[in-house]
């Protein structure tokens, strides 16, 4: 198998897609992103990294951070996080408020917004958001090997600036005892995580903890990486979570910054951006891309 | 890896486990089914079977007909059967009429009732329901290489007298155009095929086609076998799916007659039954059967 | 007070008016009616009538014989039908199936469809369709003191040719335990009751009862007269009753057929008809012409 | 009819009842006060007044204020605030969030937290919440002719230790363009208006204004007098809405403090106060208290 020239194919195709989607717009930050850009980049569990197009470009991780932030804080408290928050798809927007009224104050999953707010104040625990924000940037730049990872404050600020609906989330968990810290500190804190900068050279090994090889870091015991990637799979990708396990096969997560980083169990950690969104939210060419890659390499899970 | 060692370990557990769950009673035939029942078959994709417990008694499949028929259905309409139902997980009861009404009789996938009952719709197009049922019933015989697989009469009456959740989805559905034929000839169908009996050994055996090697049986074509697959990981245990991939890690679809068939792709298709039941609807033991099992042969998709 | 002018010159009005709302079309039987049509009649506490234009037009009741239907079930079984059927208004449209499922299967009000299903149902009690419709229609005919008073046929079979969501609705109920008839059974007969036909004297004549005034003819008691008036008030249009209370003032029942049934307790009984509708499916020249008449005459209950 | 003997018996009846309901222990101020109180204030349209029992305690008055600052609301915007806020029942709990995200925003009435803290923020308009509270504090002391109605800090303070859910509705009305001020400002600002205290006396006379006879202050045009009283009617007891007009039959809006202030259009005002609620969040004696009071004078609107 040609990894190189599947991939520069891949680039080629992406490069020249008429229809790449519509650039998320709720911040100026977002909405004056170029969607010309495309980028790819892979690293296999023998250390190989492939990659093409903008693949060094940095680009807002938004809700990839909470593939990091749930891992640092199932570290840190084990399954007792677990009773805060489950572990079902929601079959609901990613910020609806609905599930929550139902189910009293417990967010479906830990990568709906609800469910990372969840997991943030987890991780926050009475400390100073800046703390609480070192701890997570020390976490990805580890699992990066890469200390050159930082946060965008202008878009921290624009997510802070346009945060109601999360702050309603948080809010009513707060009402329902779901919410240890102030709202604001938990919220603040989470539209920095959101506003975290990465290439997707630097996210693919970001994501190499997750391919549960031997040879990778272990940042996290092979059990819970398991459970990571069940997780990614079923809840990765908000409302589309069923269509990317459908088309794609891996376990995934997508961010509305256009990335998305996927996983191939025990062979290769793979991140893709390119700034249009489907109508679920997610990249529509980077999803475009790891189905073509995973058709070409056969790394679908289910085959 | 001794795997009838593992199984028979598997097997002694569960015969033994105090906590069994409850079996359903909505209808009388399987709310006299004995708790103690426990049975595991496993083929593997070299053709060795491994079995332990209760694997020749036949039980109620009930909804895991669920994916011979969309196999089924499928390999007659292609890819226009997906016009009218979903590929996302629910978020909802298996059997719950809300998500419908938002979405204009469109269901989430076709795992839950709505769902089924457009793919048996599907199958019976103007035809008659006998005329369906043989063709299904030589779909799963086929997949089986076992004739001796039928209809229990009983239940099917029973379903059919207990059908009225059934028959407002449907006739919901017909409101809606998505019901092609009268609301009670598909009901009766599908109330026809939730009530045909298999062995554990039968069911192994049935689910081989899923495992997508080159060895075995083509009935599906090799993409069509990992769509299946992403379905059952995503949608296959009602609302208790997330759960399901988090323990288990394999692509599953249960039954209320306390089956579960899961597939490890490319390497081997497991039966499992126990008729205890936990609050989601999935079999308790079976559920933790597999669980065990995959955890001793590293059997996740995600590892 | 000129009533008789006041009356004409709404009559004048209405004639006129240039936006009359769009026709019900999901039967032909009711999609073909001329939108040009207007009547408006009145009978007051001391036995005047007073009408204009198309009084004398017979039109389709629809769910304003919800009103006689409940007040025959409530005089046959007392407060005993309340533990099948609430007095809240729904929030929701007039055929949803939403509040249903998270209130196992008791309706809202008896105004709702499924409501009036209950109601139908339990004046249906084991009897035959043909005997049920015979005392409804009774019932009306005594009320109004006429008895040319029938069932459209044809609209009856079109109702039940697109009567799937009502059918949907009762096998829903009837899984809940509140549908006692089969639901073919009650769906039919009310489809027939809803399928009635009335002129606006007849159906002013025939809310006489409903003024509650000592002279008036007494087929219900005074207090059940009154609770009778609050549930038109509260759930009387729909998801428009909070604005015809608001509007208007006054008790009322509209239909899809484009007729509204309205009371002023102690003082008259008001029928309207033109048969465009507004978004929430209430008569859009008739509400105007309700609330035109109680601006003139200061009838509303509110001052 | 002898008012004065009506009342007194009720106010026996109710002092002996044994079954008061619970009463609300969100915070620490209402949760202490004792279930036994019980009075009742009546100011009729000529001037006289009656009153029984506790008639003179000052209790909380919690969402009886929504009428008040509603009334101000359209006296300072007009109709323009029906913009913002909707006149229909809710079918749902008074402070739940789920409507509002179906309905972008827009809350379904003003006696719902949500409508209610629409008009808050349409009264606050960029000012202070001390103008704001002193201006609703102005206009309830000029309906009651009583500079003697304060706020009570302890009860606003709780409220706001307790003000999360709130704060979720507001903050997810802002993120819809539908909160104008900072939530923290409006819901401070509600939060004290929640704790405005009165005396069953100050209260009916403060109702006065909404009886509409000619000789009652006039601060609001008995056009909106009118309407204000629908939707009493109609929303005026959250869930439970439909019940009192179809028990009591009268406009009416009750407070979490087991206030409630009933108005008998043209007639009278009647205020009454027992801590006790039912499960709808109404005063349980409260509601009985006003029923037995409209059995024993006839004064239903729907009489």
């Amino acid at each position: 198998m040609d990894l190189a020239r599947i991939v520069a194919d891949i680039g080629a195709e992406m490069a020249a897609a008429p229809d790449r989607g519509a650039v998320a717009d709720y911040i100026p930050e977002l909405g004056a992103v170029d969607p010309a850009h495309f980028g790819m980049a892979i690293v296999t569990a023998d250390g190989a990294e492939v990659h093409t197009g903008d693949a060094a470009t940095p680009f807002s991780i938004q809700s990839i951070s909470k593939v990091f932030t749930l891992a640092l804080a199932l570290g840190r408290l084990g399954d007792q996080l677990w009773a805060r928050v489950g572990r079902e798809p929601s079959g609901l927007a990613f910020n609806s408020i609905l599930q929550l009224e139902s189910e009293h104050g417990i967010p479906r999953n830990p990568f709906i917004n609800a469910g990372a707010l969840v997991t943030t104040d987890a991780i926050l625990a009475g400390h100073a958001p800046r703390e609480a924000l070192g701890e997570i940037l020390r976490f990805i730049r580890a699992a990066a090997g890469d200390d050159d990872i930082h946060i965008n404050p202008a878009v921290a600020q624009s997510e802070q600036d346009t945060g109601d609906r999360n702050l309603a989330l948080a809010h009513f968990m707060r009402a329902h005892g779901n919410m240890k810290n102030p709202p604001a500190l938990t919220c603040g804190t989470y539209f920095h995580q959101c506003a975290i900068e990465m290439t997707c050279l630097q996210l693919a090994r970001a994501g190499r903890f997750l391919m549960g090889g031997t040879d990778t870091p272990t940042l996290v015991s092979p059990e819970r990486v398991r459970r990571l990637n069940a997780l990614m799979m079923t809840c990765g990708h908000y409302n589309g979570s069923g269509e990317f396990a459908f088309r794609v096969g891996l376990p995934g997560k997508s961010g509305v910054g256009g990335g998305i980083l996927a996983i191939v169990p025990g062979c290769a950690s793979i991140a893709v951006w390119s700034p249009g969104l489907d109508q679920n939210g997610n990249s529509q060419l980077g999803t475009l891309a790891v189905e073509r890659l995973v058709h070409a390499t056969g790394w679908s899970v289910f085959s």
